[in-house]
């Protein structure tokens, strides 16, 4: 029985340390999960992926130009090896999905939302999560968790990073159950316990 | 006066050579002109369009992402080029558009037509050509007129080569008189007097 999960929320939330913490659990529960990060995992998509990180005053990335290229990386990451995946019967788990591009490049970059969800829809081709931990904390919790050099998206002040909470919760309440609000500033287990009750949950009703 | 050509059709129709006599003549009218290329012509694109070229078994791109990609680079030539240039008043001469992308993407690669017109229109944003050049011929003429070792596009055979004519053609048909179809199997010169008459005639109408 294949099951597509996906990880997001602000950087800081501990969303690399849950999705480890699942995995090991999935892979426990005997259901070797596929891993992936999108944008990335795959060939183009590192590619795609490096050339978004490498965005600077030499190589401008328009906001239009930015949203399609995580566009371009996320259908390539479908059709290589989300959908193969779960074709095949397998468990899926990607650190980002749609939702991130849709958040960020939607609510935090000004692009129209709408507009964001119609090229999503083209990239995705039918491939959603069946369940989206969305590991929520208060922005200035998170940015004192990471402790570290900001990179040029996470250096965008704080009414940025509270137009994109807002925008996960937007998106997460309009997502008819499949985004999960887990409340991130609590203990690992306690975050990670939650997210296995609802992974147990999901599993038991398929 | 701003005004935006771009010129298209499939390969082998001279495209490169009647677009530099073009330029040649726009500058003896006065008109330096702004020349560029889809994908292409700034750094974002210049990557785009190497990792576009570059695809093969090691890094598969898939027919979307593909898409996505050529979408992504022209979103960067708008905003970084193209529509500077027309807001200053300059005229702008591209080596393809979004026309290819419909074509060669839909008509010959088998994603929905509309489905790339649809994403077509978030990348150009509102910025279309005032007049397309559309070098027509025998896809088997073009062919031979080549005479060297065909890319990997160029390699996918005669069928391929006649969807691909008859999408330009069906397009044009469609564009309310901003596609000009030209004949392209005849003398160079020949050709260029006649992407000049129509070039003159859209200056006269300004």
């Amino acid at each position: 029985m294949s099951v597509f999960f996906s990880f997001d929320g602000i950087d800081g939330g501990g969303k690399s340390t849950q999705l480890k913490l699942f995995c090991q659990w999935l892979t426990e529960q005997g259901r070797d999960p596929v891993v992936c990060r999108d944008p990335g995992s795959t060939a183009a998509g590192e590619q795609i992926r490096n050339l978004l990180l490498a965005s600077d005053d030499a190589t401008p990335i328009a906001p239009r130009c930015e949203m399609l290229l995580y566009m371009a990386a996320r259908a390539q990451l479908v059709d290589e090896i989300i959908r193969p995946a779960l074709e095949a019967g397998r468990t899926v788990v990607s650190d980002r999905y749609l939702l991130a591009n849709v958040v960020y490049q939607g609510y935090g970059g000004g692009l129209p939302v709408e507009v964001v969800q119609q090229v999503g829809t083209v990239a995705i081709d039918g491939v959603a999560p069946d369940c989206t931990f969305l590991l929520d904390l208060d922005p200035a919790v998170a940015l004192a968790r990471m402790g570290r050099q900001l990179d040029r998206i996470e250096n965008r002040g704080a009414a940025y990073r509270e137009r994109l909470r807002a925008g996960f919760l937007a998106e997460a309440a309009a997502s008819n159950g499949t985004v999960h609000v887990v409340a991130a500033d609590r203990q690992v287990e306690a975050v990670q316990d939650e997210i296995r009750s609802i992974a147990t949950r999901l599993f038991a009703n398929r």
